[in-house]
């Protein structure tokens, strides 16, 4: 469990977000426009530089990942297909008397806020949240909900999180209460002016648009929700031509569009955002029987550092759960601030055989960084169904290991797994329609989904390097020194480049030749204004891990100052020493 | 003058593309959504690496560039006061009797493609095109008639690149004539049935979507057709974050818009494209005067390598233009292939100081890659009308060179402003109320921009590179080899690594040590099935330039055998050798 960060940090980085560059409000000079940010110079080498990162690790290092980069507008039959179009919304009301809309799920919340909220505060003040009930509540809503219900997933988390700023009751307690009291029930009075709801009415988080020059509703298309259905659907594109087989992953990096009613918590809930994800293709257990004789699960203990042929899904999702994990502490998150929330088999889709959260603990409460899914075969199978094209592979040695066995051991493993389906609710002719396939070396694959947000790394990253210490310089003045520190894998800038003077034209030279070699192999600065302790606290506000001073001394024995940001020591060593241990941070 | 490819390449390169996964059509499985394009494996990274290619150029490695990444989505207002709003548009007519939809501009084409087209084409087989007249008939029109256009501001291009593969006259001739003859008549008749057609109606490009939860006239927001606006009104938050001053420009990349109505040639017209834009901010000649004595313009004959702080726009500009050409050669485009057009007066957009497109020799015809305009003070004075927010910067060298002046001094200078400013058509009051801002040190800054399409520049990339070759094996045996001539800076896959064979442990060893001293540097490849020369040709199509395979001697000496794509020689070479060799060629 992460430590909460201090509730009025965000206030502090937000104002130094826009200080240094970092964020802006889009198109802020005519007034904004609510839920859409921009990265400046430096928290667009932030964003770019999570993103290398994630790439790198997810796929350049891995041999069984390859990526691609398809349009945000796609055929609208996807949204179909993957039940977007039909579930992807947020339950809306409006006020019968003051012609307000707004979220059935936020209601509470702006009732807590309104003239009301006393009163129904008081009234539930001693009400304790019934976890299961609400789990159920949640049940089949899944990802089909929207976001707003992201809270009621996890109201351990919430309570640890809020529970300690708010008096008495806070109303996701409320919330929780109500919505475990009532789960069906239409939210009533009105918060703004008291009147009558309307009964919840779904409202649907894809923005649309219209491609080609007819407004007919045959040309209607979506901006992507999510990145991860451009994968599905080129699936056999990619296997044709990457020469990988199953088990393999294809990742996809880009933004994506969602018509969030309310955005909120400064960029963590946007209507425009960024997504990294990877959709990890394996086998079905049962072909890892057919083919292994068992199929190793958790229970086996097994070491999750090198992928094997027998893993069943459960250790796959595991692996990747510890994959991501170790990439989060790897960019700079300390494991204290992260939160692994494995939801309850009441709150899965139905699809789903398990999904864990990775929550970070921002100001504003622990929060979804990123969600792994084990979401069985269902999306390549909805697309085989929707688009009459097949998603199945052949899978030339589970063919050969079936035709190894003899019609008795068939017959066994055909009724294991009509026996086996059965508790999972599904038909004995769809499980010997699989299996049947399965003798033949073909079957869908299964998928597990690691699916993390850019631009909500960028915003933990920024929340977790932000420090206010005090320090004590030389003449024991003491002050507060803000200092960003992040990771030198992910810090905007690596090195900052000083000329100790400026006046001295060989000392000078020497500086600019450093900085030209330095700025081939990474992101440099370079400032030559001011006192040298000055240039520090401006690189130290935009997280620099190295600052390089070039003075009198660099012209006889070619040595420099390198100054670590977080220690703030200073330590002399050559420039071919200094390129080493650069390499070493960096690569 | 580039050397236009044949025309039949775009077909096996379009192939060679689906096969090897560069390129696939947008949602295939759903029969494919017209004007969208998806990048495969090898795809992906080759824009990548465009992209790095370009940021590393125009950010990373300049001091006077810094990098902003905004929404797609912005405030609908700023395409108000960009104009695209009003003007960015094609002319659509629609047939009065067979209803269908069609754009005005690309009726004469359809024509020649229907049954009217040998009729019509004797009618004109002898006109000849007037290269004014059409001038003037694109006048003004610029960028607000949309691309369907393009081809007729370079007539002479066009001819050269179509001319030699049509017999007698061309559409385009024919186009051009009829448009010369008849500027502004209504194109006719329906080239689906012969019907009447309706006059011209505009069309507007941009994609149009709802934010928020009210379908609402007052909540309608647009795709961005062009990244250029975000860092137009980002420029004061960036000006004051970045400790930059004028002369510096500000960088962007990312996805666009335009709902072409005819989306074409393979991935070059599309209606989902990703761009990379810069916006260089400089002085307005006015300025330099005022602080330099006299303006260097390109009659000086300047140097160009280094830019000077007495630069006119027109040197920055010709300055830009060679800083992009010899990006575009060193990511691998010859010279040859490569055309500067540079519009002439009458073409040019009634703000723009000169524009010159740098033209590919696509198969399909020479076409633009990027424009590299002068658009002065437009953009910003645009945003300050419609923000009400200023746009202006304080210059204090500038404040301080005109408080030199003298009273005869200022006045003539303000008289030469007036005069000067006459001959473009604007008022002596503005140009008064220009220099009074002038002597107090503010102005609104001018800018060039170059702005460049990477999906142009990645397709530009795969019709360079594709070469058909005859090569004759060691049994003097001829095969044709398909070889794709990547620059490594661009390549996919870097290296590709093979070790001999694969049942020698301690070789297969060797060579996936060495496989991964790699992967930590650059993209690599592992194959190690098949024979060698089979291996080769594979990282021939994908364009790998070297190909490292290890064998035994590599187990005695360490050596390895490095080959080369393009050459196809083998040179044997110690690991550190190859590792310098590499970072020689890819850093």
């Amino acid at each position: 469990m992460g430590t909460p960060a201090p509730a009025g940090k965000l206030d502090t980085l937000t104002s130094l977000c826009k200080r240094r560059g970092f964020i802006f409000q889009s198109s802020e000079i005519y007034g904004g426009i609510n839920g859409f940010w921009d990265y400046g110079p430096l928290g667009c080498e932030l964003k770019n530089n999570i993103k290398q990162s994630w790439w790198q690790t997810m796929v350049r290092t891995r041999e069984d990942v390859v990526g691609i980069d398809a349009t945000i507008i796609m055929h609208p039959a996807i949204w179909k297909a993957s039940g977007h179009l039909d579930t992807f919304s947020d339950p809306m009301c409006t006020c019968k008397h003051c012609k307000k809309l707004m979220r059935a799920d936020q209601i509470w919340e702006m009732l807590e806020d309104s003239e009301l909220g006393p009163a129904l505060k008081e009234l539930h003040a001693d009400g304790q949240p019934d976890v299961s009930r609400i789990s159920g509540w949640c049940k089949g809503r899944g990802k089909g909900i929207g976001p707003g219900l992201a809270a009621v997933h996890n109201p351990d988390a919430v309570l640890a999180a809020v529970g300690p700023r708010l008096a008495n009751t806070t109303f996701r307690e409320f919330m929780i209460l109500l919505a475990s009291e009532k789960p069906d029930a239409p939210v009533q009075p009105c918060p703004h002016c008291g009147g009558e709801l309307t009964e919840p009415r779904p409202f649907n988080l894809m923005f649309k648009t219209i491609v080609g020059p007819v407004e007919d509703p045959t040309n209607i298309a979506y901006l992507r929700p999510e990145t991860a259905q451009a994968i599905f659907v080129q699936f056999q594109n990619v296997l044709a031509t990457s020469r990988q087989s199953v088990p393999f992953g294809i990742a996809q990096m880009g933004k994506s569009f969602r018509n969030e009613v309310t955005p909120r918590n400064y960029t963590f809930r946007s209507r425009e955002f960024e997504q990294m994800e990877l959709e990890f293709f394996i086998r079905p257990d049962e072909a890892i029987e057919l083919l292994y004789g068992r199929v190793v699960t958790l229970a086996d203990n097994p070491d999750l550092a090198t992928p094997q042929d027998n893993w069943g899904w459960q250790v796959w999702h595991k692996y990747w759960v510890e994959q991501r994990l170790a990439w989060y502490r790897r960019v700079g998150l300390p494991d204290a601030s992260l939160v692994q929330y494995w939801q309850e088999p009441a709150e899965l889709a139905h699809y789903a055989r398990a999904c864990v959260d990775i929550q970070y603990a921002f100001p504003f409460g622990v929060q979804e960084l990123e969600g792994i899914a084990a979401r069985s075969d269902f999306d390549l199978t909805q697309h085989q169904k929707h688009s009459g094209k097949s998603m199945e592979v052949f899978d030339e040695p589970l063919k050969l290991a079936a035709a190894k066995l003899d019609e008795t051991a068939r017959t066994a493993f055909t009724d294991k797994v009509v026996a086996d389906w059965a508790t999972r609710g599904k038909s004995a002719d769809d499980a010997r329609a699989f299996v049947a396939k399965l003798f033949d070396g073909r079957f869908i694959p299964h998928v597990i989904e690691p699916s993390a947000g850019a631009d909500r790394m960028a915003l933990a990253l920024l929340c977790n390097a932000y420090v206010e210490e005090q320090v004590t310089d030389e003449k024991g003045k003491t002050e507060t020194r803000t200092v960003m520190r992040f990771s030198p894998l992910v810090a905007p800038i690596k090195v900052a480049v000083f000329p100790l003077v400026k006046n001295k034209p060989e000392l000078y030279a020497k500086a600019r030749e450093i900085f030209g070699q330095m700025q081939r192999r990474c992101a440099c600065f370079w400032d030559e204004s001011g006192a040298i302790g000055r240039r520090y606290r401006r690189m130290d506000e935009a997280g620099t891990p190295f600052c390089v001073t070039i003075d009198f001394q660099t012209l006889e024995d070619g040595t420099v100052t390198l100054r670590n940001r977080d220690t703030m020591k200073q330590e002399r060593l050559s420039v071919a020493a200094l390129k080493e241990k650069l390499e070493e941070v960096l690569l």
